[in-house]
């Protein structure tokens, strides 16, 4: 069971639509969230040092593929339980699944991401140019 | 070749992170207002309009599947290319493909989401909920 | 002294800006979740119910001026400490005092906002008109 | 009659919330927007040019004072129209009036928001800093 970090979000009036539910880029952004929150929670220091210690400006997003199976609306917590499914030389698979918080009862599942991202640095020649790197292997010994 | 409307969009300062590349749940962002804009520039009328004279309340995303494959940042122009790549009896998938705008050259392509979306009006027992509603027939007519 | 409710938030990543520093309208985004948290602190239902039971829709708003006097950046918290300053008969004044949280230490602030709102409901002869009604007197005895 | 800069911007579903209005701290987005925007059709490069060449990183704000007079919702285009109102040595206020966008008819002000704003540099010391400059005098030229 690889580790898993909570990130837990209150769905404000703002973050809904006409509808009266959550506007769906949203969820991408708590999943932003939660995904740097893992990396915290795993010890990890923020991109902010990184960038000046080891070169690391973060963990962009290649490719995100996520399911709407229900509403939430303002009022309401959601929890977002974030975990690497998968680790590659280059890229890794991060899910994050958005269950609503509830004090008894089962799962309430709301949304699921699956993320593809890669640590990148800024390229030697060309400052402006992000490079995905090799993933670290102690950041990867931190995080499973 | 499916009927494809455009949708520009002029990235902002505020729409970038501190990578200086545009935080990419906006692209979810402009994604939904190129699936709007398509539907809009097909002839439907707006939401408001169709909540009150056919119950229809919006096309909620049902699951979203985004490639990323280059950055942009902020004062470049982006085009949002949308068409319906497949209807169903109470789904569709829609394509949005966003590239640089540019005068001459070849596409750019920044990413690409397929999504798949469904009408739903309110539930007769239960307003609060929404529901998937066959595809009319007058409004696939009209996008085709 | 009023009645005084406290917001947290956490800083993420994507609510900063090629600087680094939070984009700005976050900070007006934040305040808009603690006036509303303020109402729900002190024991009013959430609009959705409101609208239903009283024909309350909301408070929104009809002036702000906010102050920035420190930047702030991801990975912090911030405390939005909230109460009423002044209620007049169709108006209210609500102040926002956004500091950093911390340990120890004197309060730092990082910036003041003065909202003016009203209570709206529903024109009865068009409902897409939003109008200001007197303040409500239990609910103005809630908030004291 | 000072120099006035027009930006345009269309309103979409996901701008506006539950009241089916525009969220308002939007419209801090769409000024902030306008502002760059100001500059840019005055002739300045984008910030990430010109932190390289003069150090300026950008033009945070110190105070805004918004007052809304009437709602917008999604599907209509506003207009942001910007003029600098003051210079001062070390401050400039930059003031933001939104109209809905119409054939004809006279104007229609949705909103008016007056920024007072500054250039900033990273102080030499510590990076993470920003510090006030004094106004350029040619880009005040530019912008008159």
């Amino acid at each position: 069971m690889p580790r898993t970090t909570l990130h837990r979000v209150t769905i404000q009036f703002g973050d809904c639509d006409p509808a009266g539910i959550v506007f769906f880029p949203n969820f991408s952004r708590w999943m932003d969230a939660a995904s740097l929150s893992f990396f915290l929670q795993c010890g990890l220091a923020p991109w902010r040092e990184l960038v000046k210690t080891r070169g690391i400006v973060g963990t962009p997003l290649l490719e995100i593929h996520t399911k709407f199976l229900k509403a939430a609306t303002y009022g309401e917590d959601i929890i977002v339980a974030t975990h690497v499914d998968e680790w590659r030389p280059k890229t890794f698979t991060q899910v994050h699944r958005v269950t609503r918080a509830r004090v008894e009862g089962g799962e309430d599942l709301i949304c699921e991401g699956r993320e593809i991202r890669a640590f990148v640095r800024r390229d030697a020649d060309n400052p402006d140019r992000l490079r995905a790197m090799p993933v670290p292997d102690d950041i990867k010994a931190l995080c499973e």
